[in-house]
């Protein structure tokens, strides 16, 4: 695979000691979402801060964002911090264009009993198949260290870095970035100051085989539906029939927020989504997509549309709405006859252009609150926005995207599809904002890569070939 | 608190001994419900094998009831071991009655975690409030010592026991009496021929102040449905909006089920309840019992009625529906966002007379399928019994009730309250069929002592007039 290139070779002749590295960040089990494991979130911003000072990275900064609001158990509990770092220097004699880069080091949950065929948190490569395994292989350590290795590929084939990075690693991406707005907004005239573009890579192909540039994400409504009822779980045999149950309310509850074809049931959310133009129609036509290869990602044959135009439109531009599950109620294998005393059901809604997200919760919390007092329970009921984020959208033939698909092409042959994607990394819109420029999503795994899923997987292929669409990238950005 | 009576000195004297017996059991997770702690259910049938030994039981047979059934993750799991003791013989000249003492030594699921204020397997005594706390205690494990504390007073004491004993202990009786029935009907005209009464210690006081004796039982169907979609869990972000969520037609399903006021929406059951007599009526007139009572054993005025009558009926004699939880979705602290690609839900609905449980299946089922069918969702579906068990009514005047009635006035100077129970101990019905006999439910715990919920407990008090009570009873039945 040698080219003329020498940045490139040396990404192919540092492959082991990337997939080390790789393996090395996944064994610290980061899970933002779980209490527990905070010191385990700040141990892997301590061994990432000291990769990159290793790596010449300076003015390395952990920025403290204080104690985690609540709701939260342990009222104490610090956020994990922001990783902030630089590489090069403008001076007047080489002015450089700066570009930030934005990942998250903090993963979703994980266990082994989930299903996994391998410890989630133990690195696992499939020396056949050339598939890495492991929380967070894609989503995101592994294109957050991507730019590192680049770094390191420059240094070792003795190139300059054509442009200057910045680095903002977040450790509560899978929690609601809480904290890290106000942060970028008071950096934005400090640290941030030099920036010239953002550049994030927290997303997927569309599919397996083509490699695509996203410009438009949903945004993310996360609630929580609390209803108490007996102060402790009790006997179904000697209390079922006298008492109100909190789950049969919660289930009466969640049943009414949406149909089993996907369309939400809450007014007024629909009439703020943006109608299709007609060409947002034929962009859609265009995008290399089938439901077969929807059929494939998913494991069956349960989709709810039967055509690409319909599912990337509700992937991509329409709200959606998934129950994830209830907190307090019996979970395990078997059976048990329990009354729960509290249950906790969580909900959320996908956001698109241009719903309001402070009417959104105000739809939602009313929507929940009339429908319980209509059941009229003595239980008591609460509806609560857990964490939200913005949805984005951009202009995909700005010249940032323009490079990267230049670099792209260099690497894989082929122009990207342009794409938006279904989920959600809602800091896009605050970086956009607060550092008044542009934003970049150049994403390194496949559509397959099970994020938040069991078996997690990048493949190798995409780890090495996404390096060196950054490293491209950085110099056909920097050119002009 | 001594009397004239060498056995209840005896069991005030041996009160230590038999605390720590009820602790060393304790100690002992034999939750049949979870297959992992299955060899702990074994290991405390052997635990029980030798504290029989010790006290002189002969004829001791752990029976193997063969492998668990479906549904079951490992097909070769066997089933714990029925354990068959006698105490005494008859012979020729000394003809005494035998009485069956029917006990389980399983218990329900428990976690700290559960919100225990003690480890659950980890024996607890409050010395302040002599009250015993550890998930068993009160739910079977403490009754069923209670008849080897007894068979302890009257050897230590220097008396005969007046009757003849045979355990019949079973460690399954949490997750249905799998193989017990089959066991106890082959076992009628051999260990269990000279049968005369069978007595059952695995139920409560209504309140917390006033014995009871037990001559009516709820049974129990406990089923679950399963709804497949994708193979594995996804991203609601990515794929929110295209897919069919299994937890979205789960709530709905769940929801068909029952209202919020109790009500069943099953077609079809309320047809089989027995309808209410005017001496019924009656009965429940007389008994101690006030709404207060209730709101203080849930801890909570979440009550569906405002009055005893009401609540005691719909506690014994109407069946009722619990949703118990979900298996596969989300179920810890935190925003977790995931589409579940497998979830069970699980309910059972508390069965009286003359409901027939096998049409009840079939309507159960029925009504879920014809519910799934109008959602139209391309997901898998069924739903099946997981266990069943039938409801139990008795004459609570015959020559056992009148002899445990004598016994408990005895001890606490009041005649014991003649109560039904909503729970199940479904295996009643079987003994009183196979044996051609009567069972009496002689309760020791009190109402309020958290079976199946968190903080378990028995207090010491109810333990030791609960000995002194089957003490007497045992001689007051062998009179006559």
């Amino acid at each position: 695979m040698a080219s003329n290139n020498p940045v490139l070779n040396k990404i192919e002749e540092l492959k082991p000691t990337f997939i080390k590295r790789l393996s090395d960040a996944i064994a610290i089990p980061a899970v933002s979402g779980d209490e527990s494991l905070r010191p385990k979130v700040v141990e892997k911003a301590h061994f990432l801060a000291k990769q990159l000072k290793d790596l010449g990275f300076h003015d390395i900064q952990l920025k403290d964002l204080g104690v985690q609001p609540p709701p939260v158990s342990d009222s104490n509990l610090k956020l994990p911090p922001v990783i902030l770092s630089r590489y090069g220097n403008n001076d007047s004699k080489n002015k450089k264009k700066t570009i930030l880069i934005y990942g998250h080091y903090d993963v979703q949950p994980a266990l082994k009993e989930d299903g996994w065929d391998t410890e989630p948190f133990t690195f696992y490569l499939d020396e056949e198949k050339q598939i890495m395994r492991g929380r967070g292989v894609t989503d995101d350590t592994g294109p957050l260290l991507g730019w590192l290795n680049v770094v390191q590929a420059y240094r070792e084939a003795g190139k300059e870095l054509p442009v200057n990075l910045i680095t903002c690693f977040e450790g509560m991406e899978e929690s609601g970035s809480i904290g890290l707005d106000k942060l970028i907004i008071e950096e934005a005239d400090k640290y941030f100051k030099d920036v010239d573009t953002v550049c994030i890579s927290d997303n997927y192909w569309l599919g397996t085989k083509k490699p695509v540039l996203t410009y438009g994400l949903r945004g993310c409504n996360y609630y929580q539906i609390t209803i108490k009822g007996p102060k402790a779980d009790l006997h179904s045999g000697v209390f079922g029939g006298c008492v109100a149950e909190p789950m049969i309310d919660l289930v009466h509850v969640l049943q009414s927020l949406v149909k089993p074809n996907g369309e939400i049931q809450i007014a007024g959310i629909k009439e703020m989504v943006a109608p299709v133009t007609e060409t947002e129609n034929q962009i859609y036509e265009k995008i290399d997509f089938s439901v077969e290869e929807l059929n494939q990602a998913i494991g069956s044959k349960t989709s709810l549309y039967d055509n690409k135009r319909d599912i990337l439109m509700h992937r991509w531009r329409y709200p959606s709405l998934s129950i994830h599950g209830v907190e307090g109620a019996f979970y395990g294998p078997g059976a048990k006859t329990v009354i729960p005393g509290q249950v906790i059901g969580k909900f959320s809604i996908r956001t698109v252009p241009d719903i309001d997200s402070k009417k959104l919760d105000q739809l939602v919390i009313d929507h929940c609150n009339k429908v319980f007092a209509e059941l009229k329970s003595p239980n008591t009921f609460k509806t609560e926005l857990v964490h939200d984020g913005n949805y984005w959208i951009t202009d995909p033939f700005n010249k940032s995207f323009t490079a990267a698909a230049r670099a792209t092409k260099d690497i894989y042959g082929v122009e990207p599809d342009l794409t938006r994607e279904g989920g959600s990394i809602p800091i896009t819109l605050t970086f956009e904002k607060a550092l008044k420029t542009n934003v970049l999503l150049l994403p390194m795994g496949r559509g397959d890569d099970a994020a938040h899923s069991i078996n997690e997987k990048l493949d190798v292929s995409n780890y090495i070939n996404g390096m060196k669409i950054m490293a491209n990238y950085l110099l056909y950005y920097s050119e002009d």
